[in-house]
């Protein structure tokens, strides 16, 4: 049977949910309050989900420093304290929703972290509303 | 891949554990201070779970305010100040353990959210007691 | 200077706001879904809070495992699982909303813990309402 | 001897720490990754203090539905999924820092208070950074 | 469909992560301060999930009582207040990893959990490092 | 009126109660599993709290970099994943209970911040046990 490790960490953006494709009335309509011009924000906590074997000679799945260190090179140094929408290049056209952002961190990760581990994503954009991908 | 939503919403109930079909004995050794005559209450905790595909217009797999709504008025209106065993038809004979408030809040919503999404119950009583449905 | 200890307990209650002074009417409009008639409940969260002086041989204020005795002896033996109007005593006839609770406490606690510490409470009702005494 | 009730509220905000009177360079010493241009965000947690004493009708200090309407039409609907720096005019002029924001919502808060109660304001920006006011 | 239910507890151990077969380099470099010779320790939180079907007579899946007696006996009273390394036979060569504590646990109370029931250990080593077995 | 910054910081060591002037049997009475001879361990949390007037340049009473890298530097440097006991010096002969820690922490940063701040320290050994120094 495998084994899960868990690591959790954060980061503190501002985002907007828009689709320019939407009118603005068809927008407002479906994103209410989050979709106000100016931004707001969130302290989105993510937990990142490795699943293996425990290798026999260090007792670990994987180093939990360099997971660690991989979601703070790739995760958090791309959108902590920084503007989702108007400061990075995954979300100049996708819309910054925590399901997509959920997603664009599973495609962050994916190719950096062997393949013979499963890697699962959950994302807290508030404690009363979470996501997670693969679900 | 699917991705899951969660949305975590409460309850403040008095319950009892209590079978009709059991002696008083055996209620009392089953259920200990639960079972006691007067209530005692919880705190209850709610996470509901949608699993389903990212709508690509919205970015979500299900709109978080539609679905809050459906917990507000079908489970926290029928549930939240009241007394389980007194004043709700659904435990009028089926003992509320959190086993089975979770088995009837899964029934009260399945049918209302659509087919296509998958959906799950987490519980707490305490801190230190919760259950899934299903599991 | 001095130092405090705090002791985290819990019990979990049936409560009901009411205050028979009071008409039928008065109460619904002051305690609004409290004041419903078959109770409900709440998993409260005790933090008992000791201050004096380190006691250079042990280097404890108190001993954690007298107060945490004392909390569970005279709080939570008296009110957990049982509802606060019907089982106690204390509550036949006082309103038990938080503060009467936190105030109850501290009167039953006060006398059983030397002079020379002082004593506070917190009493947690849910997550979002709390109450300290003295405030 | 009085008592303290608390209530918990949240809101979720973009802002930016900037001091229009520095440098871009002292700005950005000063300030670090909080003075990006393009905001970044917080769930914010406020926890506002009451203390006075216990009606002898009600067992309330005060009525907590009426402390959390105040929070919800005077702090929630001006900063929640806002920008603080760019939709308030709290903060058009002045920095929001925590220090700040705090100070801010008692000024709101204060006149709307009964003078006969002590006012208390506490503001998680994160989980590890949190401010007092008065401190 | 089953339902899971869930019981947390705690125990409070200190630890080193330390291979005999590799050398005092490669110790330090795959454990770091994990490593350190003195040891260090954690407040480890455990939640056993057991799932099954819920029994029409009492309405629990399992009693909650006997499964936190189960961990209380053979859990916490092995490793509450205890050196793993020195005073538990589990990891006197086993090394304790959060992976291979939580293995550990599912081996002792696999044998005492009927059968019929799936079993699942999550154990927090810190609150942001954490693991599940099976994954 | 002034205002309060407080942060968050953590570490995880083993430790020991003992005092080397009692008998065995006095310090096991005392300190019970507490003092088992190999050492148990704590995820200790500490909140650091600051009180002073807002700066009005920078909207700060303390930059929480300057604070945060103070915390780091003489108190996880010196602490975490360490044995209180063997490892520091501050404990060689003190019995590093949680008020003993608080006060030694204190002792350690007050120096460290200008006078005109004043200075408290909150420990968590467990989520159950806190201290506050001065209390």
């Amino acid at each position: 049977m495998k084994t899960s490790v868990y690591r959790k960490s954060h980061f503190n953006s501002a985002h907007r949910l828009h689709n320019p494709l939407l009118s603005d009335q068809e927008n407002e309509s479906i994103f209410g309050k989050c979709n106000r011009p100016n931004y707001h924000g969130h302290n989105y906590e993510l937990i990142v989900k490795v699943t293996g074997e425990i290798d026999p000679i260090s007792g670990y799945v994987i180093d939990m420093k360099i997971l660690a260190d991989l979601i703070k090179d790739h995760i958090e140094e791309k959108f902590d304290h920084r503007n989702l929408n108007l400061d990075t290049e995954e979300f100049a056209t996708l819309n910054p929703t925590a399901e997509n952002i959920a997603r664009v961190i599973y495609d962050i990760l994916r190719p950096k972290i062997d393949k013979k581990f499963d890697l699962g994503i959950r994302l807290y954009e508030t404690e009363r509303n979470f996501v997670e991908y693969p679900g």
